[in-house]
């Protein structure tokens, strides 16, 4: 494997110039920290173009699963392996702990096309989110819940940003993604017969008085300026989580995890049983 | 009012010294900056001891707000209030945002004895947690699940942390609040007859498929290291959330979330009537 000893080097400069945005829209190219984060790319398909090892700054108890990806990686086709001293990783890692594992991998395709529906599609939007953190937490979630997919729609972040990966844990890879406008979104949902839930604080209905078993769009929007237009008109049904207390809103992460949960509930509900796990 | 211009003034350095736990714990004092937090202090009767106010850093549609709170506590006893230049300002807050205002208030009374029991208690604990983000945005969930009471046992962050008060958006101040080691929350729970319900990856038995009407302590552990021995012996029932995806966990705040929802769906089931909206 090729070595990498200087800060100064040029490739390493390049990687950190993946933090802008406009950088990695350009080259689509993002940035992979973490083992769990790096394994569940690889998982799922994910041939990185670069891929970058630490062993002095991976902790002991993760030490087999490091030497595992090394192995895989560094005998796959086509990736470009280096191992690296510990201040080059500290100039290429976002994370304090990055776990000695960083990949540049190629942008996912995210077109609507690539969700795949099932039977009784069960679906997530999020227009307008604006923070990484919120995003990638959000992900993390829908994997949890099963979704189908999750369609992110006009938002200030975009769904590879590090941040988002690193705050996903990793579920941007295990979940199907879309990111397309608002009208698209919707038209297409139409078209496919799946209702539109919309959680907007001015409705009446609460979340968990409604049946929500068919195909299902949840559809969330921003803390600061709620759901658009566009989406409550297109709505066949709007809903409310219940406010007990002082505060007048709740995390976009958390009103999230609450929807889509309430689905899980009302599909999966025979009293007898353990939980349905690990489907996927 | 007094002002201060120098950041080297020895107060402001004082102030600062609050970032640390240790300073906090001996003096009894911690921070709370922003409008909505510091609105939510005084409007649950906490009396600040220090005031700093910055208006030139007040966004434009906050300046109301931001006057109204400066004539509040200039007008009571014992609150120094000062106002300060924008570099002193900066030298104090912890945030990039703190709307101009930033208060120094002594320690809450955490005492069990604090929390006022209603009828049909409805608790949340939570054990061990790590992160002040993930305390915040509980408290802030459990004001919006309108709970009697968050009791902290044995974290390695304190409520009084300003992240804390931060991530809660000063929910620390508008939900009862205990902090005691788990043996304690344990006798005082079983004294109560409140049932405990202890959220674990290992149950058999998911969380919406169990009776939470009666009186009811959620109890939730850490991420890392899940539930203490003493509380899985303690519980009168173990209960899962489902996990349909590749992950195996979810976000703390968020399992707590789902957990207190789903008390307030079975406790204020009633089809046809709008959610009942800001009891407190």
């Amino acid at each position: 494997m090729n070595q990498i000893t200087s800060p100064q080097n040029q490739r390493v400069k390049e990687v950190a110039k993946l933090a802008k945005r406009s950088v990695r829209d350009e080259r689509r190219l993002t940035v992979v920290e973490g083992l769990r984060e790096a394994g569940h790319a690889l998982a799922n398909g994910v041939i990185p173009v670069e891929a970058y090892f630490c062993p002095t700054v991976v902790n002991p108890p993760d030490r087999p699963l490091f030497s595992q990806l090394r192995e895989q990686l560094v005998a796959q086709p086509g990736v470009l392996s280096f191992e690296v001293t510990p201040d080059v990783f500290a100039k290429l890692a976002y994370r304090a702990e990055s776990d000695g594992v960083l990949l540049v991998v190629p942008y996912l395709d995210c077109q609507l096309s690539r969700l795949p529906l099932r039977d009784n599609p069960f679906l997530c939007v999020i227009e307008g989110v604006e923070k990484p953190g919120n995003l990638g937490a959000i992900l993390r979630t829908a994997d949890a819940a099963g979704v189908d997919g999750v369609i992110v729609c006009a938002g200030a972040t975009d769904i590879h940003n590090p941040n988002v990966i690193r705050a996903s844990l990793g579920a941007l890879f295990t979940v199907p993604v879309a990111e397309i406008p608002s009208a698209g979104a919707i038209s297409w949902l139409h078209e496919k017969n799946i209702a539109i839930v919309a959680t907007t604080p001015t409705a009446t209905t609460r979340y968990t008085n409604t049946n929500l078993t068919g195909p299902v769009a949840i559809v969330m929007g921003s803390e600061a300026t709620g759901l658009g237009e566009a989406w409550l008109a297109a709505a066949q049904l709007q809903v409310a989580i219940p406010m007990l207390g002082a505060s007048d809103s709740l995390n976009l992460a958390t009103a999230t995890a609450l929807l889509l949960y309430e689905v899980v509930r009302q599909r999966h509900s025979h009293p007898d049983v353990a939980p349905p796990m690990n489907r996927r």
